[in-house]
């Protein structure tokens, strides 16, 4: 199943286009990928950990839009950071280099500064990782598998409106297009692959979409009046004239970041799912956490939260492991319990009692010898 | 075609096992890298640019492993170095970043050293291309392939013998094998992908043999004497018991490079085809060169030298275009030829004589009202 392309596995098993173009399009929003690019059996894993399609592409109860966070998703990030205090979260300091020998990890950064850690947890999408030069080097299987865990491409926009025109005429505001809707010059298709219901908890009115995968990139090329314009086009196919009196419109360009490179999530091309573990287990000093590294909603920031805990206790047993409990325990991989890639430093104990020992019985020998005839004095008293 | 594995074209259109057993090994010595992994039209652009597959697998008249260098194959580096003079080849100094602006490129070193040039020609395999920090970014297109055409892993032996055993018994010294042999504990199938004659022109006998993909890299987690042991039982199956005495074993993994990472060549992931000129298409003043930008024998030491040439031209073209021969213009894409990412300045004539010409005309004013009197004694002559 790894040997195929997601592509492949639609052309098989689903007998009608639309149902072949729905499929497609869900695989465009949620990996920023063509399902030609996907292992067929990477996205079924992926699906396992989402339980499922429906949830993994659905806006309703446990699906992977259900929820939004109040204020934005940065507030997480904001949150945190009073939590752990800002003086220790470094920012605009790019990694360069990480280093391990048997005493610790060494990570310098693009400026020259250089950071030294007992342990370190890394938690970077894998095509940032890939960038980064390892001393000693990852595993071979560690890094064919880096190579072949390319991140998508995703635009998204957020139209906002003065009310939500769309609920007063029964819409839910939900659009799924392969493809249809205003084509520019050097575009193969029209730019929206699908659109949400994003009004604010406060009640601001909007709808949030994406031009994703291929398309999207096609469509990067143009200017931003003209993505809004034919974006506006498309969506009064479906809904009517009023599309075109929106308040705002904002993008974002995930690939423009340079140290970030594509949205929303990585997949996997085909051929590499045995190896797959490789992009969680732990290296020497170095443990992975970040999103791709998780077992259940990969990809996703559910998937982000189980990943970062699991890394963390990876680390916590090597220094506490008094500390976990039975069920902490099960969270860590077998794995993770016996590896030890840099061997442990010679016993210190050994060093230390060849060497000591003797010096210790010398010392106290020659002490005797010494204080021979004070303590004949002292203890027995001299015979005179 | 390009949304297909190779290993799906396999299953479609070869009916005998043995016919795909055989692709294959092929696929692996060729690419170091599983049928499964590699985009179909890929495997098909690449061979038309070798001529067909005979040819790309044969060491017989116009194959790809028809001619060997005497001396070996750094015999040309070392050849160019004097040519070139070894004081212009700065060596062990890996590039973290490229940064262009409208006057030239700025390239910086890992050890803080920079460089500064008009143009830039790049020939490094894609893998290192994408680990070094563009700026701007390269075009989406380019990176988005850059992440999906990894390469491959091949760990390479040279058997030496004191005699060429193998002619003797009247074989040719060739050995194809999916995965025969002797195996052992985390390994799927044996060591040897195949092996070729490769007796010196000196005559000294030797066999030459590969370790690739991913029965490569299981392989590598073995010790040296381990591995040497097995590809011996696993050639004397073939040839006999006088394989167990060589003069020598040796073997060059190039997955331990770390600014190599893999051997022998790249092979693209399905779903990219459509945008693959992207790895020759200029970016403003970087050019690209490396055997993976060539459209004849891509991969290969020939396509490097083709590579090289057109990366040349190229650059020669935005210098000193009318040296270019209607040939050389030829081998330069149109498309390089209308290429300018960055913008050329504002002309500075338009400036100077905006300034320049007022400010002489003042100038000039000035000059003959002071010089009046004086011009007009000269001239005509005063009246008094």
């Amino acid at each position: 199943m790894d040997s195929i392309t997601m592509e492949t596995l639609l052309l098989r098993h689903l007998s009608t286009k639309m149902a072949q173009d729905i499929m497609r399009t869900l695989i465009r929003v949620t990996f920023g990928t063509e399902a030609s690019q996907l292992s067929a059996l990477y996205f079924l894993a992926f699906s396992n950990g989402t339980h499922g399609l429906l949830s993994q592409f659905s806006s309703s109860l446990n699906g992977a839009r259900e929820l939004r966070i109040k204020g934005g998703a940065q507030q997480i990030a904001l949150e945190l950071s009073v939590k752990i205090g800002k003086e220790c979260i470094i920012l605009n300091t790019p990694v360069t280099e990480i280093e391990q020998s048997e005493n610790g990890v060494r990570v310098s950064t693009r400026f020259g500064k250089i950071y030294r850690s007992k342990y370190i947890i890394v938690a970077l999408p894998p095509t940032e990782v890939h960038r980064i030069l390892f001393n000693p080097s990852l595993s071979l299987k560690h890094r064919q598998l880096l190579q072949r865990y390319p991140v998508g491409h995703l635009t998204k926009f957020i139209i906002t409106y003065p009310k939500a025109f769309w609920r007063e005429k029964g819409f839910s505001g939900e659009v799924l297009s392969y493809g249809g809707g205003k084509v520019e010059r050097g575009c193969d298709a029209g730019p929206i692959s699908a659109t949400y219901d994003a009004t604010t908890h406060h009640g601001h009115p909007a709808i949030v979409g994406y031009m994703a995968s291929k398309s999207g990139v096609q469509w990067n090329s143009k200017d931003t009046s003209c993505r809004k314009q034919s974006v506006l086009e498309t969506l009064s196919y479906f809904w009517g004239d009023w599309v075109h009196d929106p308040i705002d419109y904002v993008e974002k360009n995930w690939g423009e970041e340079a140290y970030v490179g594509g949205c929303p999530t990585h997949g996997m091309s085909p051929g590499m799912m045995v190896w797959f573990h490789q992009i969680r287990t732990p290296f020497g000093r170095i443990y992975w956490a970040g999103t791709e590294t998780a077992t259940r909603w990969c990809g996703y920031m559910d998937g982000a939260v189980q990943a970062g805990e699991r890394a963390a206790l990876e680390v916590l047993y090597k220094f506490q492991p008094q500390t976990l409990t039975a069920a902490d325990l099960d969270v860590i991989d077998l794995q993770v319990r016996r590896s030890s890639f840099i061997h442990p430093p010679p016993d210190p104990h050994i060093f230390r009692w060849t060497l000591c020992l003797p010096l210790f019985l010398i010392a106290m020998g020659w002490a005797a010898y010494t204080l021979r005839r004070h303590f004949w004095v002292i203890g027995v008293g001299r015979i005179a």
